[in-house]
């Protein structure tokens, strides 16, 4: 007999709402088997789903989903409704290649109506989807569904103002476990608490009652404005009031008989505008070993159900990660002008780390990148040596402040940028494909990238030293090469490069992690008799430009390798050889980067070799460059 | 005599504090006075300044800067804040080239220590050195000057709510004049308003004294705690008070009598934590032409200080901007899916015309790109066909959007990229720089830039009909070239060049606005009895390969020419000949581009000039590349 005997009746929400009420606290346990099995097998996010089984499950009950739109922000917590729309046959390819994403999508799913992965875009997308309903006459709801951590980026605030003043009718159902990744930080984190500890929730029993009593759909508008008002003299305002939202809740988000009434309520009401409902949930919710875990199974390698116990691998080298806070808690042992800031990042950037040996120069400002560099430039402008720990895909959230507030001012920011390259199962919102273009363009940044962990440790104890502009060290995801790491780093001449094998017929110029790549082809291509020089850039910026002259001068063939797109290092390397006039009368430069199309998830070893960035591709590029065709050069052994 | 007797005694705010009290009213007409003066001779923002000359003089009374740290944001308001911070002599030459800086700057003054232009950075930049201060363990003031209108900004608010849970000190003086650069958008506007009709404001004859009161130094903690918790329940609790702010205020920002000694107790306070002052100020206040203008003379040229009116020349063709507006809404008078969204510049944009046209399908989100591009994200997934019309050097706030939520998802949102390219007055923070780069990189964009006024509106009605893509058309600030105009736009052919002039030895393959001037370099290059090819690519992506490969054969000289930074249309032209094997074995190529310096405010035709862009450098760049001494080619007539 199936564990799941109700589940198995539920393909899609069609099929759940042909459920009787009663039994959707028996499907809710069903589910949650459902999610913590899958996800035992593929590894991935566990806590934000288990939070929201029983909001997944009454969303879809009773909103008429696709027609309804229903906006998941972030998305990590999307399994559950994952399974109950139509995906539940996939479940066990999550984050695996060619299976379903982590997060939400279009591609994936009608019942995805926005995707997502970084924070906070979910009240943004609806409200466009709600004015288009209201311009195209339309009558559907939307529905975002956002978390308490993702209302510390301002663009969460952005739309809450902007919808706040508008008519159009939106409902916001916050999801406020308290705890995004980390523990909650900021102001806002301090507010939510402080409503939850309001009579209101006390008597938090009776609240799915009183809720039908205020929502009446044929209530006069005036005696609804007397009712607000009322309420509002009683209760204080909260701050989404004072944005403009119709403020419901708190309510208890795991009992479906407190959120199924809230939530017909809110879909009935005839209430123009938009409303916030305020649901309190539990991360890991119903799984032992996740609601005891620190982080509540945020994410989670495969691991066994029963003693929640995770398989992973013993790594045969220290991460990057843990490599840069072991090299920046070093250098803030020597130096007291060396503060750390994240954004919402302690652990997947090693600042946890850091803040246990220095908690007053440790800084979590929230999902809020903007703030966070701009923060680092008045640090900076009063004489700190501030370190900016942000993923390269993150970065991208503050690019303004990055060319506007550090840049233009020549502010010395030290840009550490984790997660640089392809990142694996997290996919294509997560790539590091684009700060080495970005950051190429901005006069007088100082831009390092590290081919291997003690490389990153002489680059930070590089940046230490740069006080006169930005700088911007980048590093890859995952375990580093497994080299010999110094006791501590020593700084890097600015500008300059390094030979790690002389050749004559073909240069490899690497910046970044495939330098290892690199090295296995030009032992390959020496066995084909091709012999190949390899060096390490080490800066897109100043440019090594006697390395480059020296290695177009001396060989047939220039190829540039990077972990990164169209318009970064090879851009640096062609545009000063053009500069020089050596583009047509040195070697032939070929530019090997990421290709011109988004990289979904999968293991990033076989995708590099995908994209020709592996050691096979880069002799198949060095090959097709010098004119030969692969016979022409096979090793004799071969 | 001199009509500034008591400004003619202060060259720094030193000398201000040796003033009395009683002398200030004075002083404060003659430093407005002297403002209108100087801003008739030179043009710029002048509303803003007006509306804050009491204010200025007020902090730098009460503060000891520069050791207090008075950071402005935005900075448009801050040329009396610089008459009297030691530049009073170099007033006259605010925005001309080698003249003063029309924000804030760090390279002009100790005055001045974080520089400004975009909106909304000052919090942050503020916490920076107070926290830093802290660390330090110095003791000095940190004061934020901010609008009203750049509280709609999510970073202000990741900066409050980053502040407010700390206890830092941190003043922030919000300075609302109900009106950014438009009319304010918002629910926070709709706050500040009911604040303003609260009962305090009503009082604000007695506010001052009854501050004196509130904030004695040697106060017990529990007495204060006891007072702020009446003061709540009173007054209700303000959005800023939610975010961990002490509120003060509403205050008269005209009436020293309020503004001094409120500043002084903010200034004496032992409060730990941020303080919000909350002064209310009227733009272009004391000028009656500026006060009677619909937009306070926010932006203005050299006009007549007696009659108000502006010296403003005759322009020789239409603006882009103004093209643009008449095109969308031509477009959206057949097509009701178009929509247009600004951030907060509907004049800046044109679009205040479309929304005369269509107000309903106008959408006006604040200062908030980030939400104002996912928001668009949104409406096109609803099936809308969205313009969001932008700044380049302010979609740079929105990059991760553009990113995650457009170009992942393949949504066809149309971004009108305006003031591409060098701005002008404006300067370093506002040149248009980047864009060609930081979009070139993602998969899937297609890229246009207008080479004049009647190609913008072909390629407005060319992005209307891409429906599964996002797509971007830059053009840049100012006039048009005064070709004739189309009745309406004709859809382009997508990744389609065209060739203007048909040559054998030079090719100049332009991209966007300086098409003018090479034509003239073909000219030029005629005259020397060289044969120049000039094509217009018309789009970055995709490339217009088939152009490219014919140039590339058939001359000896194939010159990029954008106005971009390096990265951008070159990037794309180079790494496809490279991948095609063309790079050495066709026309030597090089691209020209903007370089790699920030361009300070001047005049963009003498800085193109300057950086070799225009016909002249263009030819500078045709004869050194093939090998040729000036003299060698000098027509014979010269």
């Amino acid at each position: 007999m199936s564990k799941t005997p109700l589940l198995d009746k539920v393909s899609t929400p069609s099929d759940l709402r042909l459920l009787e009420e009663g039994d959707l606290q028996a499907l809710a346990e069903e589910l949650r088997t459902e999610t913590i099995d899958a996800v035992s097998h593929t590894g991935g996010h566990l806590g934000a789903g288990l939070g929201v089984v029983e909001l997944t499950l009454a969303l879809h009950y009773i909103f008429d989903t696709p027609q309804d739109k229903l906006i998941w922000d972030v998305g990590h917590q999307c399994y559950p409704h994952k399974i109950l729309t139509g995906r539940r046959d996939r479940i066990r390819t999550l984050r695996q290649e060619g299976g379903l994403s982590g997060f939400t999508s279009r591609k994936e799913s009608e019942y995805d109506p926005f995707g997502a992965a970084h924070s906070s875009t979910s009240i943004s997308a609806g409200l466009g989807y709600a004015i288009a309903r209201d311009l195209k006459q339309e009558d559907h709801r939307v529905v975002c569904v956002i978390g308490d951590g993702a209302m510390s980026a301002g663009m969460a605030y952005e739309a809450m103002n902007n919808a706040g003043a508008r008519n159009s009718r939106l409902i916001v159902i916050l999801n406020d476990n308290d705890m995004s990744i980390a523990p909650p930080v900021g102001a806002m984190s301090a507010h939510l608490s402080k409503l939850l500890s309001s009579q209101s929730y006390q008597s938090v029993r009776s609240f799915g009652k009183s809720l039908s009593q205020r929502f009446p759909g044929a209530l006069q508008k005036a005696a609804q404005r007397a009712e607000e008002y009322a309420r509002g003299f009683l209760t204080g305002g909260t701050l989404f009031e004072e944005l403009g939202f119709y403020y419901v809740g708190p309510v208890d988000g795991h009992n479906l008989n407190h959120l199924l009434p809230v939530l017909k309520n809110v879909r009935d009401t005839e209430h123009d505008g938009p409303i916030l409902v305020h649901a309190v949930t539990q991360k890991g919710k119903g799984y032992p070993p996740a609601e005891e875990a620190k982080d509540k199974y945020h994410g989670v390698a495969k691991f066994d159900v029963v003693t929640g116990e995770q398989a992973k691998a013993e790594p045969k080298a220290p991460s990057y990660t843990s490599v840069y806070a072991k090299a920046l808690i070093g250098e803030a042992e020597r130096d007291e002008r060396i503060v750390a800031i994240t954004a919402a990042m302690p652990s997947g950037t090693g600042l946890d780390k850091f803040g246990e040996h220095f908690p007053e120069r440790t800084f979590d400002v929230g999902i809020a990148e903007q703030h966070g560099v701009t923060f680092c430039g008045g640090l900076a402008a009063a004489g700190m040596r501030p370190f900016a720990t942000i993923y390269s895909t993150f970065l991208q959230r503050a690019y303004d402040q990055v060319v506007h507030d550090i840049a233009i001012q020549s502010l010395p920011v030290r840009f550490a940028i984790d997660r640089a390259g392809l990142v694996g199962a997290d996919g294509a919102t997560h790539q590091g494909s684009y700060d080495i273009t970005y950051l190429g363009c901005l006069p007088g940044f100082i831009l390092m990238a590290a081919s291997d962990e003690a490389e990153l440790m002489h680059m930070v104890a590089t940046q230490v030293q740069i006080d006169d502009r930005p700088s911007a060290l980048r590093y890859p995801r995952g375990e580093g090469q497994g080299v010999e790491l110094p006791e501590q780093g020593v700084p890097l001449e600015i500008g300059k490069g390094r030979i790690l094998r002389e050749g004559t017929k073909v240069a490899i110029l690497s910046y970044g992690g495939r330098l290892g790549e690199a090295l296995k082809a030009a032992d390959e291509l020496a066995a084909r008799g091709l012999s190949a020089t390899v060096a390490d850039a080490r800066f897109a910026k100043p440019l090594d430009t006697d390395l480059v002259r020296r290695l177009s001068a001396e060989h047939e063939v220039l190829l540039t390798l990077e972990e990164g797109a169209i318009g970064g290092f090879g851009s640096q390397v062609m545009y000063w050889l053009a500069g020089e006039g050596l583009l047509e009368s040195g070697a032939k430069v070929r530019p090997l980067y990421l290709p011109d199309h988004f990289i979904d998830h999968g293991k990033p070893d076989k995708q590099y070799q995908a994209i020709g960035l592996s050691a096979e591709g880069i002799v198949a590029s060095a090959l097709r460059s010098l004119g030969y065709n692969d016979a022409d050069t096979r090793p004799a052994t071969a």
